[in-house]
């Protein structure tokens, strides 16, 4: 049995003798912190008396994330503090992830917040080049606070009526920049862009066949989907964790702009209902002809999907929007605006043309949460329209971030990120032993390319040449990421052997930081 | 055409005037707040010298966090402020959801915040007993903060090498408390406990019928699933999303107690492979016959799911995890420790006995993120596993909070929340004009029972009263909600018209707080 105290401590009475060891941990808080030594998590608010410890704990929590975010927008510090899985799980200077039977005091837990940190990635660092979503927006992590604070879920107006109406504002205000009128339109927001892109697929199926949703794909014919060979992957894991299969999503040649009558043999006996056409595609960047891509599915009644989860946020640019050219005509729109505009992970949303079919498509009308008979206009209960049923606040990071920078200051941010791709396009050309994978000047803030070492200067062109580049990327990332000097992506695509690609979605990084990527790969791989 | 300055402003840079006018702003910045009404977003990081401006801008939002905390937990607050969704569209006081071209100073954006919570829900207030996720757990709030400033992504070790252990560890440890073995288990942490149950049917499919994968359910037997008519409606939405149809979702009935011999003519021709049971139903908090259950999946080789999402966290106690008994013959569980644990919204895990399924069912092989030929060991390159691409970071508050309760520390929660349900169950038999809904002494947290006002109480059982019973609690949940005193939700199920469900899971709530309740629904109701 626990001690009477321990008890205390674990169910967070504060005891007299608490009391005191409480004023005495405070003393000056003017000026320093308290003794987080003695404080436990028990001492904190609900705990009667613990608002001034609360406060306490809380800002000097702040006081390490501002260190971090400070450090993480200097060019000297490192972008990542790299260590091997069974390092870090070993035990690095006291950092351990075991986990007590105990409590134990709230200093420890600082200093695991430090450590934490100190071994992550600083993914809001200038030269953090490596995954779509990069950066830090202090306005939207102002956001993620509120929300965490406010710590509330989007299934009822009850429970989240401000953010409710949030969403339904922001969602409208994004269908109206994707060109629809205001007498169609819906959506939702959802946790990542993946199962944005899902929600396409399930709604495309149920708006042809309403009956699957009771009856299963068992009544159905075998249905094909079409997507470019260059899209995402979630297209082919939507088919299969609908049931539709894999296989069946036809992978479109990019050179082939979407000739779909040659491949009529191809899916004798199925039944073709969706395409999905991409608006800026993860590696290069490219845009898919969405008039095109509309024209056809317009023709033989297919659901046009346009997942611009990269490519959305070129809408807010007055410069760049007409690349998505087309995109009103699209039945559902996949947008992240925690990729191009920069909100704080995670802020996807799946925009639906035909209102309503969301709401059709998902609902089972739980009475313990959708009650009909409330003192308000229950259409607000967004809940039904998705397939979870708790739902992340996701919309108010967004909103406050739209507040601080206006329409104007997103598509600013979107023009600078595309003139930092421009300025590594014109480097690449103009310095040596730099190799474009595409020649033409990127469509998205894209850039993909291979550098060529010393020993492969003189190599002709060829498969030995090939096998040889293949293995450079790899090792420069690795030498990077051990270096921690700056982190980009890599992969190979098609018959192309492994090259480099440089996005730009981070308002931090500059041109300085262009020159600097390419010296240091130069440097990295001066002995390969 | 912007004007220069405008531009600057747009995207970032602090012109000379700026920096003059941010000093006059700061001032005095040890005693009072920088004067944000002429400050902008892009005076913050990363614009150069940006540090001390952003400095300001999150204490100043820590300040108006802590001061809606601190109110949220006294009693003497209201737990929301209600307004109808056309009341604060309309705009109320200078709130209003409007976005706008131009960027707004920080002032605007702190009072914004403050509105937000101020007429959104106090979901961490002592008497807001509305949902199965409530309170705030301080600890767990400054999890998410540091989580939102890491701003990662959980799909590679590259980009959260210690996020990914973290979670690995914690999956280990919580598989170890449902009582799996060393040598098998595995699991993810997913947005929320209908996607953790929609894996585990995903899963089951998949044991059973590996080529759905790439073939889909044309190639598949007629599936059918069963669960209790109690059970979340989320069992009949995964099999909806699925494409197995909602109606082969066979709901056995609660008092039949899973003898699903008798079930055998209503299925023919259809193929069971999937069983729900579930620790802690959503409206009762009844806990399935896990063992019983278990019996019959071993007879008949059916995929025992348990979703324990709402009674996963009494394996936090001693004294209370013997309901869950049995729960170790599941082949996959689901567990949101944002419910019964207490840990801020969102973070449920789906574990599955059968190690490296989840791999094999949901991964493409991503080139562009699951390269095979880097430095680490790619094995922690845990993306594929999932059927989103990027997912939240949600396992760090978790983490941190183990830390500062201990295991014991959340045992101790658990306990005190059951001992509240224990009191309102006493108090219900003790008061006249309550009626409890369940006779016996309730298993989990949950509460139900009807309040019967003055102008029912002489009117015999029968249609009539059930019928005007029937607007009860709808009429006093509105009238709470208005005046804003406490929140509860009611629901009817099955034959049982509407009823008041109790439910405890926020630490903050004392016996005083079910006093309160009961006290608060006869003051509401004596005029009906």
């Amino acid at each position: 049995m626990d001690s009477p105290q321990q008890s205390d401590r674990l169910i967070g009475v504060t005891a007299g003798r608490d009391k005191e060891e409480h004023s005495a941990a405070v003393e000056d808080k003017g000026q320093t912190s308290a003794d987080f030594s003695r404080i436990y998590s028990t001492d904190l608010l609900p705990a009667p008396g613990g608002e001034e410890m609360t406060g306490e704990f809380l800002k000097e929590l702040v006081n390490i994330l501002l260190a971090y975010i400070s450090k993480s927008s200097q060019r000297s510090s490192k972008v990542l503090d790299f260590h091997h899985p069974h390092q870090l799980k070993e035990g690095l200077e006291c950092f351990t992830l075991d986990l007590p039977d105990k409590p134990e005091p709230l200093e420890q837990l600082l200093v695991d917040c430090r450590d934490t940190l100190k071994y992550g990635v600083c993914t809001g660092h200038p030269r953090f080049l490596n995954q779509l979503s990069s950066g830090l927006d202090v306005v939207g992590l102002a956001g993620e606070w509120l929300t965490s604070a406010a710590n509330t879920n989007m299934f009822t107006y009850e429970v989240s009526p401000v953010f409710v109406l949030m969403e339904e504002f922001l969602l409208r205000k994004m269908q109206s920049i994707v060109g629809w009128s205001d007498d169609v339109g819906d959506g939702i927001f959802c946790p990542g862009g993946t199962i944005s892109n899902l929600y396409s697929v399930l709604l495309a199926r149920y708006h042809f066949y309403p009956e699957v949703k009771t009856m299963g794909m068992g009544v159905l014919p075998q249905l094909a989907l079409f997507t470019s060979e260059q899209s995402h992957y979630s297209v082919k894991k939507s088919a299969a964790v609908l049931g539709m299969g894999s296989k069946n999503v036809f992978m479109v040649k990019c050179d082939d702009r979407w000739v779909t009558s040659k491949y009529t043999n191809r899916f004798l006996g199925l039944v073709p209902f969706y395409v999905n056409a991409t608006a800026g595609t993860t590696v290069y960047g490219a845009f898919d002809p969405l008039d095109a891509i509309a024209d056809i599915c317009q023709r033989h009644t297919l659901w046009m999907h346009v997942d611009a989860a990269w490519g959305g946020g070129l809408l807010m640019s007055d410069r760049h929007k007409m690349k998505l050219r087309g995109i009103e005509r699209a039945w559902s729109v996949t947008w992240n605006p925690h990729k191009m505009m920069g909100v704080p992970l995670q802020c996807s949303v799946i925009l639906v043309k035909k209102r309503g079919l969301l709401q059709e498509c998902n609902d089972f009308g739980a009475e313990y949460l959708f009650q009909t008979d409330k003192i308000y206009d229950v259409s607000y209960d967004t809940g039904d329209k998705s397939f979870q049923c708790g739902r992340h606040v996701d919309v108010f990071k967004l909103w406050l971030m739209w507040k601080a920078k206006g329409s104007e200051g997103f598509g600013a941010q979107v023009n600078k990120c595309l003139e930092n791709a421009e300025y590594l396009y014109d480097q690449l050309q103009r310095r040596t032993h730099f190799e474009l994978v595409l020649k033409n000047k990127p469509e998205h803030s894209n850039v993909c390319f291979w550098y060529i070492p010393p020993s492969l200067r003189s190599l002709p062109p060829g498969p030995d040449r090939d096998a040889r580049l293949h293995q450079v990327a790899p090792r420069i990332k690795g030498r990077m990421m051990e270096k921690g000097s700056v982190m980009i992506g890599y992969q190979p695509l098609g018959d192309k052997v492994n090259f480099f690609r440089c996005v730009f979605s981070n308002p931090a990084t500059q041109q300085e930081d262009v020159d600097f990527l390419l010296e240091e790969i130069a440097r990295l791989a001066d002995d390969l």
